[in-house]
């Protein structure tokens, strides 16, 4: 039997990664939908041992000396190899730049907060969490100093890096800066549009278990795997898992009979994302999805502009009839289109709608920075978070669970991570307009309650692709064209104004 | 800051160990609870990959090198660290026989043959598991032949001594002897006895929330801490989890209003014994259960003597009317009893009752002995069961899944395992009746719902001493006199003949 070569050594170690990095996905999903309350500090150890592990492994000498050995020999690698060898290169840089000790903290630190998010939200009180938050804050901003003095970048930068790879602040900038050229006037004058077509409301108490068979439906029509996945309950939507062990979770609301389907929605996008991964890749770092952007670009294709779609309303209808008994005037196509696609400024982000949205994430991308450069106290958040949506939404949130405890992801450390669903949304906008034009039956084939089509072109185009390009890249690959915010923007033009 | 001892620098890698161990077990729970049926491959390398760490970790040269340094140090040792160095160099001792492939392919085989096991119990056919189980046995009798020329003892005892410390197969044998010269007589005597004291039939139907709401009340009442545990439904009732995070599971039928309670109280007894364990030893291998028998004992008791005693049947009466409307005659205490009691020869182990359960144990010590010998082939195997089914209980099973599908034990590799089960029996008869002794108002507070009494004896004298003793010693200290099934034997003698 020949020698493994140090690239083959590689791919066996990069193997025993991805099974504890499975492994470390189910400890978080059991953490937020099954674990009893008080094993947080337990569960805190076992994710902190496990984590280390992972550190252990990546920036042990062994595998730097199989990385430098295997550099030496590049030439004999294929494409995808050449992509996996830089994309373990950019693991185990990102990973020596943070000491064990560092990533132990945080991962105790961010076990305890999540615990405290949930009984701040309990009891409507961001006092409740913020000391811990200040933590988190804190550590993640130690990690940020380090990545930054390795990689020569500024320090939020340096950690919305490793969340979107290829999209650095100066990108986000950019993008922001063409929505905002656009996007006020047009929230303005949509609202004023609509104000003439007003939406009948939807009254009635839809239980639990009707919206999880209605949500069942609609993903067993996309083609989740449920003898491969799961679909839960949790305080806040969330993909875990693996290909071959993908979890979905929703939250449903007894008076809101399309926000949890809706949600259902955007995971189940994420999880098609991941479920559509180059096979033969899977298990290595180049068979991994493209970041938090990209992922974020699959979930808003499918929740935002496919599922609040006229094609997808027409199909969607007999299914409210046989899960809810919906029957009447506000039930209707043109209604419930009406409904799906109001455009308000409201409290919440994931309530929002697609033009309005941008603004949620500009909120929280405002004051991230600010509390990340420590121009803003975590003690002061919640006033903070009120002035600024005040001044941008015009209203003040009622309460904190409304406001500044809405989202988990600062809690969790998760910090670069909001621009992301901003740039998302951006990426969506130019896959649909080169869908659209690649495969013009689209519209009609979801009317019909086929995806396959739109399905086919999403893993030829963009899931096949793994991690093999940069995310600027990878669009460029996916549409001929390079990433701009233009074809979202005329997409709002068409749907809100043009087509109103 | 003074350097750590060698010793210290052990208790710190069984630290990471400890979590390791925490994160298998959750893996184990999810597979048998949540986690997808096809997703059994992907849990597989999982385990396996953690597994492998856990094993490298143990047999590491640093391991050997501490344990080398520790001992050399031992007088300074206090008696419990002395007794954990023991159990840390028994761990290294029994991984260093069994090789990191080996491990690797037993666990992959068993993830395997745990679904093959589910999907032959439900077609009814010991076929469509039997290729998976031959598969399992092979390498479970590779890795005792391993580990019995380390330890020169017999491959299955050598199996068996993993299981439970200080207990060998002629220690088993002597036990089984003390029983065979009285058990089947006894079994003959019940049944006459009882013939002339029938119990009436329980009709209806008891549904899986009422079960559930039941097991809750009291599980509760024992003091299971629900902020710290979970019981949820599994084909297979089990305990699984660490102190902080247990996690327990019945199964219920519809017709059976107690059966899914009996199951409950065994792996509640299970989970008090886990939660019992010294909490400063609790990451330590000294701070872990005494194995196999011991479990079971502490099982067994609340399952079987406590469970089943008359004043458990006056606390739990008023309960059943709550839960299942129970009213009439045969829900009164008297009949309640004779039901709980019932002695009959049937085909399942999990219904047997106390009298006719070692008989069952006897069934599948001698099976898995010839299994194992390769006396008998796996094919073979529902053939074998039938028959030795037909001359010790007078029967045959009228199915696969009521005979030799009836227990996960064999596909999950676990041999040297169900004779625990007998032996746990006898102590937990042992226990009881230095309980009484020492004890005597116990009976009076179980009728009165107050199970404080019992538990503060049983963490005392048993849970508290973690790993500290061998088996016999450990009952020895419990009880002060040595491990006999003398009183067990009193136990079941004045329960079905004195008193009946």
């Amino acid at each position: 039997m020949a020698t493994a070569t140090p690239y083959q050594q590689l791919e066996q170690e990069f193997r025993r990664l991805h099974a504890f990095r499975g492994v470390l996905a189910l400890l978080r999903w059991d953490a937020a939908v099954t674990m009893p309350r008080g094993s947080a500090d337990v569960r805190g150890d076992q994710l902190a041992a496990l984590q280390i592990e992972c550190h252990t492994l990546l920036v042990s000498p062994r595998i730097s000396r199989l990385l430098d050995r295997a550099d030496a020999n590049a030439r004999a690698l294929a494409d995808w190899q050449s992509a996996n060898l830089r994309e373990m290169r950019r693991l185990q840089d990102h990973a020596i730049a943070t000491p064990p000790s560092l990533v132990a903290r945080i991962a105790k630190a961010v076990a305890r907060a999540e615990v405290r998010w949930r009984e701040a939200r309990e009891q409507n009180d961001f006092g409740v969490l913020a000391p811990q938050l200040e933590e988190v804050v804190k550590l993640a901003r130690s990690k940020a100093e380090l990545l930054a003095q390795r990689f020569g970048l500024d320090p939020w930068d340096a950690l919305a890096d490793e969340f979107t790879p290829g999209l650095l602040s100066r990108d986000i900038d950019a993008i922001f800066g063409q929505l905002s050229q656009r996007l006020p006037e047009l929230v303005t004058e949509a609202i004023e549009l609509q104000a003439h077509k007003p939406a009948a409301t939807i009254d009635g108490r839809f239980s639990a278990s009707r919206q999880r068979g209605l949500c069942l439906d609609v993903m067993k029509a996309l083609g989740f795997p449920f003898d491969r996945g799961r679909f839960d309950e949790s305080d806040h939507p969330f993909t875990e898992g693996v290909p071959g062990d993908i979890r979905v979770t929703a939250k449903f609301r007894l008076k809101e009979p399309l926000q949890g389907l809706l949600g259902a929605l955007h995971e189940t996008g994420q999880a098609l994302y991941d479920l559509g991964l180059p096979a033969e890749w899977v298990d290595q770092p180049v068979g991994q999805d493209r970041g938090m952007a990209l992922e974020e670009s699959q979930s808003l294709l499918l929740e935002m502009i496919v599922g609040r779609s006229r094609a997808f309303v027409t199909w969607l209808r007999p299914l409210l009839e046989t899960h809810y008994g919906a029957a009447g005037a506000e039930w209707s196509d043109e209604n419930l289109y009406r409904h799906l696609n109001r455009v308000a400024r409201g409290p919440n982000r994931m309530d929002a709608d697609e033009l309005t949205y941008q603004t949620h994430i500009g909120l929280r991308y405002e004051l991230e920075r600010r509390m990340f450069s420590g121009d803003l106290a975590v003690r002061d958040l919640r006033a903070a978070w009120n002035d600024l949506s005040a001044d941008r939404l015009g209203l003040v949130p009622v309460s904190d669970v409304e406001g500044c405890l809405q989202d988990i992801h600062w809690a969790l450390g998760s910090f670069g991570h909001f621009p992301s669903y901003g740039v998302g949304a951006v990426i969506a906008g130019q896959l649909w307009e080169a869908i659209r034009e690649d495969h013009p039956g689209v519209e009609a084939e979801i009317a019909a309650g086929q995806f396959s089509g739109l399905l086919a072109w999403l893993r030829e185009r963009v899931h096949s692709m793994g991690a093999k390009l940069g995310v600027p890249q990878l669009v460029q690959h996916a549409t001929d064209r390079p990433l701009s915010a233009a074809p979202f923007l005329r997409y709002l033009e068409r749907k809100y104004i043009t087509e109103n």
